[in-house]
């Protein structure tokens, strides 16, 4: 959907430099776009690269003007106006209302008129599914499933039964909600298997990664409130509780009745234990495990557990000369 | 399904106080439950709520009778009596024997006449399938695949050509078991794939989380032995064997020819290397890393190699004073 | 497929030792062949063994004749060769060129006349498949999307609009690629889509472990170069590159927009950040976290962050003792 950079600006609110009347059509990287597209610098580790863009526009901050040849649109935020724009420019495919013939539909389910439905998905005994969803080829939606409106499932999503997912989701394939949580009791050396009889309450405008898996709650309710952004191969283990608009990246973990506060964010790979409470505005960096209760906000690193960054980082740079350090003190061969 | 407390002790085989009159319905947790809900308490983390629960009745051990004023179950082990309860109260549903005519089944497959077969599951040649088994929605079970009795397999579950599961197992969504081992052969800087001709042997009683990977061995079989419980997204690597009744949390993973040993116990995100032996009863914290066999029972931990978790604990408390106590043997600015 | 020992050494060129006419029909391990199986010795953990095997011929090095009592081809790599006699004795099952009937396609899709399509496969709209290609049981196959010759799709498998998969590759169940990279722009506290434009692009000759997930790029392409293989559980961000015949094990993550080199090797879950450069030949050991580009080849170590492997160890055996070093120059309780 092309648009002239006026147009643009208007609609978001922005201040122009250059000619209002440049046309774009796509978006594109500073070093690769081509004249119809608008790029952007967000990060100055590719500010060089603004000289030689052969973009039709670009997206900068006001300190960026002097230097930048190409029209531009101009903003404090560079990476969230050019979100905004892709969005407009890339819009998301209109949902087509349709049943695929292949598709199994309880007969009791109650689902929209306005809802796309893929071959081979199937939706059970009633289960809702609210306007202008969108559920994928091969999905699974259990019975007595919820999902609210504009909420899109991409193929071979699984719901399992009694799932709540609010509106303007997204779902992304292979990933399986509401499996049971790995509750066991010991008696003797052997494991009894505890029900796990709770549900999975996702709420609106939430993302879910590939393959990633939520277990439903022992009794309540695992819980992932609205505006949560989790990425690919991610666990959210039983009963836990994940905070509005908190993000998490690929191949975090959360193990059972944690509850982490809301606007997190954990680099990938973050592991968390059981039975914790982060509070809001916590930030894990990489590969974090976090083994303790947080109750300050702050930005917490480190392979051992949790730690203020900046002790983590001074540690972790002894660390890798601890040997030499040691060394002179001992009377190691 | 409604119990009296009366009932539930002469079921279980324990001691009431309080009225055995009492009927309840379904489980609940101390906090949350309702007066038709029966509670326990296991952790003593939680023992400050027993005594403002609304629940029709608890389980408990002998110690905190005097301060209940709840009916009560009496047990030296709460959890386990919580699980059976818990299992009575809200039965498996019961199979409806039925094969989805949009099932594909190879007219040579051998399938018990009392088994479940979901829409769009997928049944390759002569694969067995014994009495009361669940196959779910969209699950594909391969040519020679063998199944035992009152196993479910939830949706979309893959069961490679070839894979034996025992009886009584659970399988949740999205599990590989039978995929191809990693295993290529290198030869002038390129990678020859190894055929994985071995096969994959699960025993009675499992239980495997959702979208975990069990893959095939390389000329002889994976095999995950009786009673093993593996949680959400683990991977375990060609000719891995797994000993009885051992359980792994999310995110483990085990490479390949490792051997380890029955009873043990993973917490998450524990990665183990290739070729090892664990002994039996081992047990491993979270997000350990296994580098060296293990041949004595025990607790380890670690983040750089598994230790005992005694001295791990102090090493890494140290380890969080590290800087500031090699800061002033040094000169740094 | 049976084959002599002499037509084994004539159409892999080696040498034989003993008798040319002994058929072997299958491959075995030293400890578990019987005696129609050839078996191998490649890991000197093993040699004990070579004397008490039962197999009916192995391969070896030339170092090992003089032990040996069992007829044997002499080679420098026998593990190389051990895989094209398996791969020569187990041949991969013949494509039969079908097209289920409950299958999916697309009118407007491109597809050989030589390929098999599984039972509920979605094909969509304008995708191309190659001759001899392999499309299995609950695929989806998006629109757009090119599959190249005698490329094997294992069971639900899901492969987004407009992802490019190369020649030979073999793509395990339960794998989806092409899924929304993760992106996000914060304003006011709150997360903002990046729309994921780009697509992905996978060479030939690549394997992708089962339940692995690669994202789609931002703007531009993901990109999997030839002869890569990835083992299960597998995260790929957006825009990252992989170098030609890298190796990367289970559980391992790569965060966005990094770039990796050609021929390095990673052991299982390590961890790579976002935005580096990783030249060509580097090896990074068991559950490494990469926070730093590495611009020499080597072999690289370290929980905390890539160190080189020497050093590593040195640190680490340094680390397990730290406590009791330490303690002495305090006056810790």
């Amino acid at each position: 959907m092309p648009a002239t950079l006026g147009e643009l600006a208007d609609r978001f609110g922005c201040d122009i430099q250059g000619d209002p009347s440049v046309v774009v059509e796509c978006v594109g990287t500073l070093s690769g776009a081509s004249i119809n597209a608008i790029s952007f610098l967000a990060n100055p580790f590719y500010s060089s690269q603004l000289k030689d863009t052969q973009a039709g526009a670009v997206i900068i901050e006001e300190h960026y003007k002097e230097v930048c040849q190409t029209p531009a649109l101009i903003t404090d935020n560079p990476y969230a106006l050019y979100a905004r724009v892709a969005q407009f420019l890339h819009p998301l495919e209109v949902v087509n209302p349709s049943i695929h013939p292949t598709a199994n539909i309880a007969i009791d389910s109650k689902i929209s008129g306005s809802v796309a439905v893929g071959a081979n998905a199937v939706i059970g005994s009633e289960a809702k599914i609210g306007e202008s969803a969108i559920i994928g080829e091969g999905c699974f939606v259990g019975p007595n499933v919820t999902i609210g409106s504009y909420t899109r499932l991409a193929p071979n999503v699984v719901l399992m039964p009694g799932v709540v997912i609010g509106e303007r989701c997204i779902i992304h394939s292979g990933v399986v909600c509401g499996s049971d949580g790995f509750g066991f009791a010991r008696e003797d050396k052997l494991w009894i298997k505890v029900p796990q009889v709770g549900g999975v309450r996702v709420g609106d405008d939430v993302e879910i990664g590939a393959n990633s898996t939520i277990d439903r709650g022992t009794i309540e309710n695992t819980v992932i409130e609205d505006g949560v952004k989790l990425d690919n191969l991610v666990h959210i283990g039983h009963n836990v509780i994940i905070g509005a608009h908190t993000v998490m990246s690929a191949l975090c973990g959360v193990a059972g009745s944690t509850i982490i506060g809301k606007r997190c964010m954990f680099g990938g790979a973050v592991v968390v234990v059981d039975h914790l409470t982060i509070c809001d505005d916590s930030m894990f960096t990489f590969h974090c495990t976090v083994l303790q209760s947080v109750s300050k906000p702050g930005t917490y690193s480190g392979a051992l557990s949790a730690d203020s960054s900046k002790r983590w980082r001074r540690n972790a740079a002894r660390f890798k000369k601890l040997d030499s350090f040691i060394k002179p003190f001992r009377k190691d061969p």
